[in-house]
């Protein structure tokens, strides 16, 4: 049907603790998928504001560029329960015009939770669509450490 | 980095209308995707209890037997906003051991707005291992119409 | 601490029915209180549409005119378990200027599950500052059943 | 309608920084109102956890006590928007035998941006009725400061 997700090669270049809180979990007692990439959506914020340096609010709202999803894969391998400690981490596969590629996991030490690749594309917020990565954003990701 | 998504071969065997509410849309104004997520969770246990005669709440409940996600896809192909009258509709790809694959979608008359293949497992809740569909599940899904 | 939460004397104008679904329970099997507000405010969405004829996502899109929240009170009687069948319902206690007074409720049958009262105001969205209510939702205001 | 929402006398004896994010927000740029009381949620399981030493998540899995909310108040008094830097606070009003009440706001600097007042009531999670307040935590309370 699919092909298996291939490993990330590309080094992790971001990461964040986080509690899995009562709120992400479901009457089975373990995250609710959907919460795994509204967490993974905070990390991608994080990143941009405080990894590249590209304020993701200012982006948004004053600037008026948009970073929706096209495109989404997601493997869970291991269940979360409510309290756990996890590590959400980032890294970036690849970088196109108006495109991003990231690969993102969540892992309680060494296990992985689950793992996500993404492509994100920035657009126009008043015509929602694609235009070029901008320029600091295209700059803060010429310097990440590549694999 | 990924094989293209394979269009669905097999029948739309449930489908469900939806009005896109304020609480699934983002600052851009138009749906956050996790939400386009919890969407197509609501019609799998719809389908579950409506479509297939399986009450999904007993099955969790009663009977402890859990039905998460392991591997998700999803293309988003269209930006859908606040007070869009959408439908969203299911097929059966495959039916293993203990495993489910399903084709999403989320159209807005013909035009799709998002869609997903979903590997879904049967587990027993108090264990989280995998477990055999349940029988009445097996028979039910044995009856749906095939490509 | 607190005065007892008076009763409604105004008629229930507006009532749609719901399910409880897996995505609104938390890890006790029942209704996570802040999914009950989600739902309210998704029927007074429904009820500004539906029932006063003052479509929602234009009041907020093209005329730019928001219905915050300032005040919220609720009383949880009852727990709510995935996969009941409830029904919300919604009364008007009373029209201000640039206000509106709304009690709201959750039944099942004839168990009130839990209860509301919210006071919502008309913003302008680009000040987020209160203004009149507009002439089409006061004139239609005016012609709800009174007690 | 209902009276003042008086302003509490008790120390702030919890507080937690939290950054307002994308997924907190709405189609008005703003803060979603249900949203306030997910964060809220988290906070009171953080006090529980690392305030009073009883840990939030085995309270509810090991132990069987669930802490339902049984009566909420809430006043909105200035919109957050995505990227504010924000404070969340938890004082105790009162400790019932099976019971607490507590006031929580969420602040940016000295801007209270909403306030609420909870009432929290422990019960034995297989019945879903009061139960005392468990020892330890009855423990843990009686060392608050006071005013």
């Amino acid at each position: 049907m699919t092909t298996p997700f291939a490993a990330c090669t590309q080094p992790i270049v971001f990461e964040r603790p986080l509690r899995i809180r009562f709120a992400h979990c479901d009457p089975a007692g373990i995250v609710f998928f959907p919460q795994y990439l509204v967490m993974l959506n905070g990390l991608v914020e994080d990143w941009c504001t405080d990894g590249l340096g590209v304020n993701y609010s200012e982006l948004l709202t004053t600037r008026r560029i948009g970073l929706p999803i096209v495109r989404l894969d997601c493997e869970f391998r291991a269940i979360s329960r409510m309290g756990d400690d996890v590590t959400l981490g980032l890294a970036v596969e690849r970088v196109g015009r108006s495109s991003l590629t990231l690969a993102l996991h969540c892992r309680a030490g060494t296990q992985e939770r689950m793992r996500s690749r993404q492509v994100l594309v920035t657009t126009d917020l008043d015509t929602h669509q694609a235009r070029a990565l901008p320029d600091d954003m295209r700059a803060a990701l010429a310097q990440l450490p590549q694999a």
